[in-house]
Formats: C-alpha cells, sequence, structure tokens
C-alpha cells in the first residue's frame, strides 16, 4: 500500500489561500499570520473556491447565509449545524458533477473559483477553541504499559470502563508543510539523575485521526451517543508530536504538557462524516460492558487505511507504519458522549484526536516508542540507516484512505519536517 | 478580614454589558450568547464605558486605535501589548482624577460613559484561546500528597525542580454569578468497588488567581523569565471547580479532565501588574536551585489577600479560608518562562491559573478536601452545619485586595452557586 497524495476524491471542506500570497517554503510559516484566507473544497487537483461561488447566483438555494461561505475559517460554517452543512454539500457535488452545465459552462466563473491545487496553500481548517486528545487504541495503551509498568498489568484499571482523554494546546496546532524546532525542556538522563535542560533526545510521532465538531450543546447539557455524530463535522489526520523523555519527566500527576504543546499537525482536508457513511464497521466487543451513557446502536467505527513515512534530509522515504483507524476501542460517539456527560461545552470547530492508532501487528503500532519498542528494536530505513527516535531533518508523512468497491476517497496528507533546535 | 465586594478602587479593565440586555438571574446565563458587551474600567461604584469614550474627543492621543476600544473582548487590546495599554491606563488614570475637567465637567459625555456599576453585567473579560492550570502552592501538593500516598514522600519527584501545570478547558470558563449544575460521571463509591455513574458526591473549589497575557512570541520562540511580566497583562480570581471523585478515577495517566472541565468561574475585574507593583514581596528560596531558565532576578512575588466563603442555601456565611497569592512556590514569570521553553505559543487573552493556593496553616487552605482532610475533619459552618464537600444551594464566593500604606486595590469577587445535577 502506498497512498498517492494527490488522489481525486472530493475532500470537502478546507480554508485555503493562493500561494503568492505567502511563502510556504519559510522554516516556520506562522499560521496566525493576518493573511486572506478563504473556504474551498476539493476535486481532482482542483481547489474550488467557495468565496467566489457564494458571490455568484449558483449557491442561493442552500439554506446557508451567503456570508457564510465568506469566512476565512470554518467556524461560522460549523455553527450552521449538520443539516445546512449536508445541503451545502449536495448542491455542491450537484454543481461539481461532470453532467451539470452550470459551472461547466460558464467559463469566466470558473476561471475565478477553481483554484490549480498546487496553487493553494493550506490551512488548518477551523480556528480550533479547545483540543482534547483522547487515548482509545487498545493495543497502544497496552504496549505504553508493557514498556513502562508490567505486561501483567499493562492497561490502567480505568482504561476499559471510559475513554481517557486529556486536554491538549489549541495555539501550537499546525498545518500540513508547517515545521517546527526541535523542543528543548527539562528531562532526565537516566532515572537516578538530576534533571538537566537540553534539545529532547526522544522526539516522537504519533499517528491519530481528529474530528472537527459542530456546535455541541450549552454548558450543563450533554450528548448522548445517539446524537453524537450529528454534532461530528468530519475527520482528518493528525500527527500528535510527542518528546519522550520531556513527557516522562513531568506527566505525574497533571499529566502531558511541554512534552506536547510545541507542536502538533493536522491535515487540511477534512473528510466529511456524511462522505465515510460507505466505510463504516463493526468496533470491538467491549468487555466488561460500559455503563449505558456509553453503550452506542449501530457501527460507529470507520475502515480508513492509514500510513506513516519517514522521508530523510537525503530523500529516502520509508513506510514505517501502516495502521486503521477501525483499530480504536472507543468510537467518536463514545468520546463525545464522554466528553459531555459532566455538562462541558463543545463549540463549532473544536477537534479531539483519537490518540495514537496502534493495530495488533508491530508493523501497525503508531509511534517510534512502541514501533522501536522503547529504542530496543531500532527501525531501519529504505536507506541503511536505523532510527530510535526521530532526527532533526527527518520528514514525517501521514496518509490515509478508505476504498471500497471502486469508491475511493482520500485524506490527503499531513506532513512536517523537523528542525534542528533553537 | 473581611472583604468587601465594592471596595472604592480602579480595577482596569473588564467587558461589561448593561444590565437590561440579558437576564443575570437566569440559572445558567450562558456567557457565549451573542450579547453587546463592552469594555470598561471601573472606579468606585461606577463603571466606564470604554466604548463611549473612544467615539469622544478624549482619548486621542494614546496611541492606541480607536476601534480596539470598541470591541466586545479585551483579546484585541492585549494583542496591542504593554507599552500601549500602559498609555491607556495613564491617560484614564489622569480623565477619571477629581482635579481633570475634561470628563468632570462634561456632563453630556459623562451621563453616556460612566454607568453604575449595579447595572452592568459582567463578562469573561477575554475570549480564552488556551487555559493552562498550574500547581504551583507547596503546600497544596504536599497536603495532596500526605492524603493520596505518603507524608514522607509527599512531594513528587518533579515537583521542585519545574512548574508542574496542564491544560484546562477554555470552553467551560464561566462569568461571577453564572451559576452551574452539579455534574455527573464515572466514580468508584469505594476502592474495590465496580464504577458507577451519577452525580458527584465530592464537589470543591480550588481557591486561585489567573494572569491573562498579552501576545506572546511565534511558535517556536522562547519568554524568558525578565521578559515575563511584560507579557502578562493582569490578575483575577478564579476557582477551579473540581470533582474529587470524577477526578480521583479518571486521573491516571494522562490527568484532570472530566472531574474538572463542567465550569471555572472568574472574576470580572482583571488588575494590571502595573497596579500591583507597590505589592511585589519576595518569593521562597528554590532548594534544590532550579535550572537557569527558571532562574530570575526581582521579586516577582505579590503580596494579594484572599478568603473563601461558602454562603449556604438558608443565607448563612461563612469564611472558611483566608490564605495570599504570595503563599506561591512559582511565580508567573517562572510559569510562563517554563510555558514557552519548547517553543509552545502564547496569544493574547490566554489564561494562565496558580493552581490551589494554599499557605503553611490549616485556616489558610484552599479546597475542602485539604480544609476537611479528606472528609476527615468536617468544616463548621456559621449556621451550625458541616461540609466535607459542597451541597447543592451552596454559594462559593472568593475575594482578594492589596493593602499597603492607605493604598488599596479589590479584585472584587467571584461567586457561583451549585445547583442541582440535571
Amino acid at each position: 500500500m502506498h497512498i498517492p497524495a494527490n488522489d481525486h476524491t472530493v475532500r470537502p471542506w478546507i480554508p485555503f489561500q493562493l500561494k503568492r500570497l505567502s511563502d510556504p517554503k519559510h522554516p516556520v510559516r506562522h499560521f496566525l499570520a493576518p493573511i486572506v484566507q478563504r473556504i474551498g473544497t476539493h476535486v481532482g487537483d482542483t481547489v474550488v473556491d467557495l468565496f467566489v461561488l457564494a458571490g455568484s447566483d449558483l449557491m442561493g438555494t442552500i439554506g446557508i447565509p451567503r456570508v457564510v461561505l465568506m469566512e476565512t475559517s470554518l467556524n461560522r460554517l460549523l455553527k450552521e449545524g449538520a443539516a445546512p452543512v449536508r445541503s451545502l454539500r449536495q448542491r455542491l457535488m450537484v454543481l461539481l458533477s461532470a453532467d451539470n452545465a452550470e459551472l461547466r459552462d460558464n467559463e469566466a466563473l470558473r476561471q475565478k473559483a477553481l483554484v490549480p491545487a498546487k496553487d493553494a496553500v493550506m490551512h488548518v481548517a477551523a480556528n480550533v477553541g479547545d483540543y482534547t486528545d483522547f487515548y482509545s487504541s487498545r493495543q497502544h495503551a497496552y504496549n505504553v504499559g508493557c514498556m513502562f509498568r508490567d505486561p501483567a498489568n499493562a492497561l490502567l484499571p480505568n482504561w476499559l470502563h471510559l475513554p481517557v482523554g486529556y486536554h491538549g494546546r489549541a495555539s501550537s496546532i499546525i498545518a500540513t508543510e508547517v515545521n517546527f524546532h526541535r523542543p528543548c525542556g527539562q528531562y532526565k538522563p537516566s532515572p537516578d539523575a538530576a534533571p538537566v535542560f537540553g534539545p529532547t533526545r526522544q522526539l516522537d510521532f504519533e499517528l491519530e485521526m481528529g474530528f472537527f465538531t459542530y456546535e455541541g450543546k450549552p454548558l450543563g447539557q450533554r450528548i448522548s451517543t445517539d446524537e453524537a455524530e450529528d454534532r461530528i463535522f468530519g475527520l482528518a489526520l493528525f500527527n500528535d508530536w510527542s518528546a519522550r523523555d520531556i513527557q516522562a519527566w513531568e506527566y505525574v500527576p497533571l499529566g502531558p504538557f511541554l512534552g506536547k504543546n510545541f507542536a502538533s499537525s493536522i491535515s487540511p482536508w477534512v473528510v466529511t462524516l456524511d462522505a465515510l457513511e460507505p466505510f463504516r464497521v463493526p468496533g470491538p466487543v467491549q468487555d466488561p460492558q460500559v455503563l449505558p451513557y456509553l453503550q452506542y446502536a449501530g457501527n460507529k467505527h470507520y475502515d480508513i487505511k492509514l500510513e506513516v513515512v519517514i522521508l530523510t534530509s537525503g530523500g529516502s522515504e520509508t513506510v514505517v507504519s501502516r495502521s486503521n483507524f477501525r483499530h480504536l476501542y472507543w468510537n467518536m460517539a463514545q468520546q463525545l458522549a464522554h466528553h459531555t456527560v459532566n455538562g462541558c461545552n463543545v463549540r463549532a470547530g473544536d477537534l479531539m484526536a483519537s490518540g495514537t492508532i496502534s493495530g495488533d501487528t508491530p508493523e501497525s503500532y503508531g509511534s517510534m516508542l512502541e514501533l522501536a519498542w522503547k529504542g530496543t528494536k531500532p527501525v531501519k530505513l529504505d536507506d541503511g540507516t536505523e532510527r530510535r527516535f526521530l532526527e532533526d531533518g527527518d520528514t514525517v508523512i501521514m496518509r490515509g484512505f478508505c476504498e471500497k468497491e471502486g469508491l475511493r476517497i482520500g485524506f490527503g496528507e499531513v506532513r512536517s519536517t523537523v528542525l534542528p533546535a533553537v
């Protein structure tokens, strides 16, 4: 399996920006810079500029105020909710189909509305209000437990009873092709040594996916597992970069902090749950049985093939992991129901990530920590070098797609390069 | 010590809203409702409407675009940075002094710009992008360690080496006088029991203060302890509500989540560091010596007197804790330097809270968990009842002020009532 970056599918929706407006080659492109962004959707190798379409007479019937499509992020569109966005998606599918003449035969509008994908700069789809990271792969939790505790008691007591999660940092979520510097911090060089300060020696990726939410309910109200998927807009690829040595020293008792919040990379394309409907699959049997508020009906897992590539500064490219979103023990509906069961409010554009998605075979593990088993089994790359953790100049690329009976939906990719410590 | 809620001081700055525009008595006033908010500052029992002043000819010389003062939150003002905000504060102090005629003698403008404090509804000062909670009181960390681990090893190994912190939930930060429902969640009724679902039985407050930030630096750059205070706007009172039973079951290994994110209450008035200049005090000797990036020069702690009151539904009011912001081991400059040492970016309007502020005497402990020592020493209230944790109908009020040589600066109060579980 090798997933092409530019597979031909519709991937609604993203904010994008014409390339000439900023310099994507700048080593750290600040994603908060005051730049002109637009919302777009993707067909083949073309981005459709929804700002332009909204200003035409082709979008009059979708029940969404046109100004919503003229925003610089998806947040206001997400506030509209699932039904209007569904109408918008239907309308776009009609407009962009080959046998519809409205856009096809309007050359002037096409010239303005259709942008070659190579000329668009991708951004994070929404301004993330709150970002939550779950820990929902059983194999990942088991692997970590084996390495740091004891195989006989690898899963912590709460793990099978609730989708463990924690709050992450929204400000440092970066778009694909935005690079970052190896973070510095405190860590212990050995268990008995005093802590030192310096660049992390254990920089890692985590293969995850994340979902963006529609507007939830007001503070004090919960979202049931039945209601949850109507509050979820869609999914993107997510790389939860981690500095294992910093994390190990800081995380007891309040959880990960500086070991994570230096950067998290997300793919620009968000694939809606509607588009993923054909790819529903059953989840694992949950034993012990979960409490009623976490029980659910129907198939709420999705078959999404995933891979992680390490591209060295010398140009060697190695697939180091092949995994699948279906490997999660806790699904998105359970995550969202759990997150809100105490009345916590969720806003349009919030992001919830899955946690590292590890399958049950070593080649499907979703982090260097697991792939190289805490450094004891170095990962061999195609150029003959080995990796225990990531080196400066390494680019990590994550890709994903669904495929079934001739239907293919691609998630594109998220990529970022590790720059040397400042 | 009993701090009046309406002490006569200047407390810049807050967003406020005229009372007639919403109903503050509604049990859960949703703070995200689309309402007209304005920025204000406080003198005596009067709120000064900066929207109105910005539209007059009295604010022409401060070097801040007038539209910045016409926003509905402080975020855009905070983006301007410390120096322009300092100029604005100086200009307001001149305008509002008794011997300045510009505003005093302009009756028409006064009628529009000065609002009785009782007619204003308070809101959260800024739209918080990211909220971080530290754990910076040594006595609090020691108390918790004694209760849940062992007095001989109460402080965890990392605690004296770095200001432990974690990311909290921004969406559920609520203004004073906004009430919330007792949260439900999973907890274990006893150590050997299976987890159950229900309303928390261990609802607690945490006496904290929080600081709002100016715009920080771009991703990848750090803020030193020397630079830190120029990136801090000011301080407010903060009640980090906690459900101890939910927290205890969920928090290993990734930290607090649903035990915290149902609500966090903040006082509306933000007192700038400039205003707190006279109240600087030395901090504790830090032994072991901290790493160079956490060392600092000068006095970076502040003497701010704090108290917590429980007001029962029957009207009985008891001061249950008297503490002081100076009790923190790690100061704000160290917190911000640590937070950014890995390159994590901070944005205008981010909020960083201190963690529970417990002094070294039992009456200065900052949570019911500590005051009632895990339920073993119930707290007696003035009406003869006792509390191990909070009951439905209890109102928790936190107040704070600085006082020295006739100068008094009040923080007002933050109050919220526990409503029954939904």
